[in-house]
């Protein structure tokens, strides 16, 4: 009996046990592991790194996609950076948008999470609406002159060829391949844990954008409690839409989500004390 | 270098690097492990299973805590059962009660951690409001004729001596002993992981209480996303007390908590659709 031992923290960590192996290689960027665990389905790992699992997708999925999408609520046309796995496009494609953009670093994460994990795409990769490109994100769109609606970064963790995708060069030129209402939504990590990154990438939305912010999703194998989605628009304030508009739109969107659902989403809003700026000090000791 | 490595799981688990070993024994019922992590300082596990630890104890403890009292709103007697660390009652003793009754099965819990977790409590165990009693919750609530506005149950998992107070004879003693606008509230684990103990418990409170659900607080100890709250209460409407009554409430309180708010109370009642009845299927496979 073997298991994945997660490195990302230094003084914790996750394990699942590798109930049998799927895959194990790697692409022309990044080492890949895909392996079946009993309680979450099938695993992959980046670099050692768990990026997502069957059972638990869902969570982290639908809370990426459908605030930032209900919150604008005239979505057209969708930019989705990483989400190589497709589950984020399967849930931007259950609303009727016209057009999305997924812009995927790793060919090789695509063709493994097709074959491996097709219920994270769900068929999405088919989509005639989808454009599926393989570019580095952060130079995509650097040089694009698209306008998108919603922007959402799926990215890994802020280290090895993610990084850039957390600093400021990126999120400027997001903000200006978004229309009038549109809106960046960035994955963040956990703050409990990654409280720098949590603060850094708050600040620079924060200067960049009319409004910014985050919301907060528990996802089981994401450990060390919530993680932290951040947020930026010069015209939709995520954190001020009335509870009825999101209420109106989820009525007549007629999905029911696994996970998000309109008391969710003003849940995910709540800021603890501990992670306000001048807030009470508190979270991992290093 | 060593680490702990939890095992309530079976297929997934947490593992925190051991620094420096603090105390490793037992007391009359059970293994009791602390040690020094340094990321989440001293940890307490008890026969194998993460109890609680100094940097995140004050997630779990307010949301146990404060939600339960702020609804009710005219709280004067507590009754906490189990809680041996000293955080519950550290809590419960910053809010303007007359008396808090504490009923702990295993004093050697608390006299460790009176001395290796003196953040826990802070005191509380000084406090002149407060009665210690080492004794069994169940048969103390059993056999109590007194009344009490909240009653907390900050139990160990379902496994072990903790199993009885998971149960439905020990909510209805519990019953009996709230006064009318009383709530009981209960430590329920993980519902992605532990589903099954999530919808018992849940319908043993249904049956015998007027109003009952769950709220929901992710700590980064406990693995495994959202831990869920149990509650019920004949008098106290949970789910239904208005934003501005808790807000109220907590401006007059005058205290600023490290996690707890009024935004985070409203938030932790959101229930994702997929633990909803009939809802969505979805979370571990096992």
């Amino acid at each position: 009996m073997s298991w994945h031992e997660e490195t990302l923290h230094h003084h914790v960590r996750e394990s699942l046990r590798i109930d049998e192996v799927i895959y194990e290689g790697a692409t022309a960027f990044q080492q890949v592991k895909l392996f079946r665990n009993s309680s979450m389905g099938v695993v992959m790992t980046l670099d050692g790194i768990i990026q997502t699992t069957e059972a638990d997708e869902f969570i982290y999925h639908e809370m990426l996609v459908h605030p930032p999408i209900l919150a604008h609520g005239a979505v057209r046309r969708v930019l989705v950076i990483g989400g190589g796995d497709g589950g984020c496009i399967r849930e931007v494609l259950r609303h009727p948008v016209e057009r999305v953009v997924m812009v995927e670093l790793d060919e090789g994460v695509v063709t493994l999470s097709r074959q491996h994990l097709p219920h994270h795409s769900e068929g999405a990769f088919e989509d005639p609406r989808l454009q599926l490109v393989f570019d580095d994100g952060a130079k995509f769109v650097e040089e694009c002159d698209e306008s998108f609606d919603v922007i959402i970064v799926d990215s890994t963790d802020p280290v090895g060829p993610g990084l850039v995708l957390f600093q400021e060069p990126f999120y400027a030129d997001c903000r200006r391949r978004l229309g009038d209402a549109g809106v960046l939504v960035t994955q963040n990590g956990v703050p409990f844990f990654q409280r720098g990154e949590f603060e850094m990438t708050g600040r620079t939305r924060a200067q960049l954008f009319a409004h910014s912010g985050f919301y907060f999703v528990s996802v089981p194998t994401y450990f060390g409690g919530a993680m932290a989605l951040g947020w930026g628009s010069d015209g939709t304030n995520l954190a001020a839409v009335a509870p009825e508009t999101i209420a109106g739109r989820y009525a007549a969107w007629r999905q029911v989500p696994r996970f998000y659902n309109p008391a969710i989403h003003q849940a995910a809003l709540a800021l603890p004390n501990y992670l306000r700026a001048g807030g009470p000090k508190a979270g991992a000791l290093t």
